[in-house]
């Protein structure tokens, strides 16, 4: 046991922060804790007159970081045979787009006390929406220039230039007293290693290429001419933003003695760069060349890594080198909304419990309910990039029953990330591999079997249930040395459940020709200009039901 | 009040038979009662095995009308300054299409001993489906026939020949043992005068003109010739049925004494031909040129009166001469879920009780909830006339509560009433004026607002809580002489509630909006071949919602 030696894995979430101690050679999990932030609504502070504002109080993050570190060393030391000294580096992400209106020093706006308790003056949320017109302008604008091939051709509220030009002008006075702002991702690591000043922090391509526009083939940020178009203080801020990015297994520095003796790690360890924590839940899922990994939760993230020649995939949110891993593009998609609408069949339709629809929707053959539906209650983030998009129900009799409808919503995800998986192909990455990992992966066998039987494909679930803190603990044990590439050290440290999801072929079978009926609807409800014949849909459902039930 | 007149109602329902006894001269109900069947389930005879069969025993029609007009006859009695001679009529509604078969002598088979306990042998509720491919043979086979026409182009399974063709396939025993079959709304009458041989019967137009094809422009029933292609043994039968019809203002006969005698009435009052009690349901709310009456239940049928040059209407379910006002032409038209749309919310979606999600669904706006829903859960019966359709709901956030769906199918149902009464008044019968009759224009003040503001007309609510029955007592009243016309006797003894529902000019306005999205899906969905576009409608429903909300 001496020789074994570990990384720390830091994964901040949207209500807590969770800190994973792990086994540099094989992947186990011997120490780990959650600390649940302290202030606001489970960590969110809101604002009652605006349902699109969220926001987040730094300090949470400070303390977060202690609190968890120490829980999980506790944790570690519990089980024999550790010492503190085995942790060879430290890996963190985040939240994102989370940016956080930072002075000259790089000290965090909220926590001066000229700020105390001002929204605008907190990190900005991944989920806060206020900036939607400016998300609307930035997509206008931006026609003329390239900076949105790479994530969709639409610029979203939830990113970095939305909330900052959004702050710009709800509150100038905070804009103003920020000399720049730092994503969450780069403000953790900079603050853990003394590179807080805003031209010091190390910057992780993740959020900079995903959210913000950054890409070297235009030589960074969008430029001072694009950025004056929004507002002239956009441009000069420009200024005192950044020109690099790093990868996540570079290293950003070494643990200050402070954050060493409040946590009792050891002092100097490195620290690698930041990125977001769907990035980093891939890599410590075991991503490789033509696995497409699912992050499922309320909403879900597909992540793949693609090679140099990866074209442009119109829909696709994101593509940007090494923000996955590095030597490789990352490919980032997704879904607006998946648990959160199983969610909503409890939650507003009042319909039961997860448990009692579950055992209502596994008694159903697939085509039996005859309904079908669109999965785009929170709008269309992949392939359609459409917020502006509502869901559909179509089929229902006076027989059909709440658990028919959840199930109905169960095999709407697994459409819309088949389109996705379609997508992509159709451009020339091929995908061989589906690895599921969050909560839906580990808890639902309905959901992991519709969704093998909708993409006519096996299905893995990822081994760990904290798969990116994992992924950074991957990235801090490159950094530190101990593995000589990502993808040799998620090799060595990450694996599959035993459990697989096999699809059957009759259910295959069914689920095609649903699948078309999905796809009729999706192309008459979310493409604009299009009519397609969906005149025959609903007879279509009731002959698929009447084969089905017999 | 010595010279006070009185008739007699007697409505016969799905579970239950209801007697009225009203005074001639101005529609006062002096008594009433109410009779629930004791046989089957509810008075319904259902098969564990078959969800489409629905049958009913007739021995319950005859107790149920000796034991409700005795308590109808009590209750007045009670009131004081009654005396039972002055009843002198009686008139009877029932449901239907509801076939019975009976013997050379016009006893029901369901009665004889041999028969004792066999469903083919019972009478052929409206509600029984087993005969739907027997209704698609009908139909297809009519189409090189003038036959469906005045009824909407397609053949139900709920109507008289698919029944009894039915039977000739599953029951031929039965088939072979009825010398004839008549209609409910006939046998009824039939009995209490004394004319229950199948060639004495009185037969009434309404049953005949709606449900069986009968029609004096092509000689009656449908030729032999047709009836043959469907089975030689129904060309025969044809013989054993009906050539003349009779409107329900004629006397049937007089009561038999021993009915007489079996319930206190006097002997040899006339009896009325019978009719639906949807009809005679628009007959007790006043029906008059230019009025639309609703009978609004689980399920709604729109009655109307049109002069002799009314034309055919594509669509709508029946066009008779004489059959709710002699001298008109009775216009049936309807919509196959209405109040079941919304207990499916409450029974299947499992969202609370009808009072919680009608007080959440009043606080709403129109278009606040950002949804259209189409009302087909139960297939269209106007104007598409296709059973083989199913219900749809767009528009929905994961904020979408249960109230808000509530409100929406409401909606729903209010836009398909307005298909109807836009597609009335475009083949020139002018509709002046809405009524509504039925439990939910009692109950629901909500769904009535709205479907005055989406019809953008004035709502009156019948006066009668029991229109059908009264409806048949005016019938009677003009059996018995004591008035010269139906409409005569409909103005003297029927009126309004003073509640009336008026439109509210702002809601007018977002539901005509409303309304083309609901025509939209209409078209999209509900007509073979058409390709429309719907890729707008997500969209102008959330900025209706933001302009409503403001």
């Amino acid at each position: 046991m001496s020789e074994a030696r570990y990384t720390l894995g830091v994964d901040y979430g949207t209500n807590s922060v969770r800190a994973l101690i792990v086994d540099v050679s094989n992947g186990n999990e011997i120490g780990t804790s959650v600390w649940n932030y302290e202030t606001g609504n489970a960590g969110v502070h809101e604002d009652d007159k605006d349902v699109h504002l969220a926001r987040q109080n730094p300090a949470d993050y400070q303390k977060g970081f202690y609190e968890a570190v120490k829980g999980a060393l506790a944790d570690a030391a519990s089980v024999g045979g550790f010492n503190v000294s085995q942790v060879i580096g430290i890996g963190v992400d985040t939240t994102g787009s989370t940016p956080i209106p930072v002075d000259a020093d790089g000290i965090a706006l909220a926590l001066k006390p000229e700020f105390k308790g001002n929204l605008h003056a907190m990190a900005w949320l991944w989920k806060d929406h206020t900036g939607y017109a400016e998300a609307a302008e930035i997509t206008e604008k931006a026609k003329a220039f390239p900076y949105l091939k790479k994530c969709g051709g639409t610029y979203s509220s939830e990113w970095f230039w939305s909330k900052i030009l959004r702050c710009k002008r709800v509150a100038p006075d905070v804009f103003a007293a920020a000399h720049s702002w730092v994503e969450m991702q780069d403000y953790i690591p900079g603050w853990l290693v003394g590179k807080s000043k805003p031209s010091d922090v190390p910057r992780g391509i993740c959020a900079a290429g995903h959210k913000a526009m950054y890409h070297t083939e235009w030589g960074g940020l969008p430029s001072k001419e694009f950025l004056s178009l929004l507002d002239p203080d956009l441009a000069s801020l420009r200024d005192r933003l950044y020109d690099d990015c790093l990868t996540a297994d570079q290293v950003a520095g070494q643990l200050l003695p402070e954050h060493a003796s409040a946590t009792g790690l050891p002092a100097g360890i490195p620290v690698s760069v930041g990125a977001f924590d769907a990035h980093l839940g891939a890599v410590g899922s075991g991503i490789r060349e033509g696995t497409i990994v699912k992050i499922m939760g309320t909403s879900t993230c597909d992540i793949m890594i693609g090679g140099s020649d990866t074209p442009d995939i119109p829909g696709v949110c994101g593509i940007v080198p090494g923000s996955v891993v590095p030597g490789f593009m990352g490919i980032e998609a997704g879904q607006s909304a998946v648990g959160d609408l199983f969610n909503w069949c409890v939650d507003k339709l009042g319909s039961g419990s997860h448990e009692d629809l579950s055992v209502e929707a596994l008694k159903l053959k697939p085509g039996e309910s005859g309904l079908v539906a669109l999965d785009w209650n929170n709008g269309n983030r992949t392939i359609l990039v459409d917020p502006q998009l509502t869901g559909l129900i179509v089929g229902q009799t006076l027989h059909t029953s709440a658990g028919e409808i959840y199930r109905a919503l169960i095999e709407a995800t697994a459409f819309g990330a088949r389109k996705i998986i379609e997508r992509i192909e159709e451009y020339g990455v091929p995908i061989k591999e589906v690895v599921v990992c969050g909560g839906i992966g580990e808890k639902s066998a309905l959901a992991m079997q519709i969704y093998s039987d909708v993409f006519g494909r096996p299905i893995r679930i990822s081994r760990s249930a904290q798969t990116c803190a994992l992924g950074s603990a991957v990235m801090a044990s490159v950094a530190a040395g101990a593995h000589g590439s990502v993808l040799e050290a998620a090799k060595a440290m990450t694996g599959y459940k035993d459990v697989e999801y096999h699809p059957h072929e009759a259910a295959v079978g069914v689920y095609n020709r649903l699948y078309q009926i999905y796809t009729a609807l999706h192309d008459a409800f979310g493409m604009a200009g299009n009519a397609v014949n969906v005149s025959g849909v609903m007879k279509e459902l009731l002959e698929i039901r009447r084969e089905v039930v017999g």
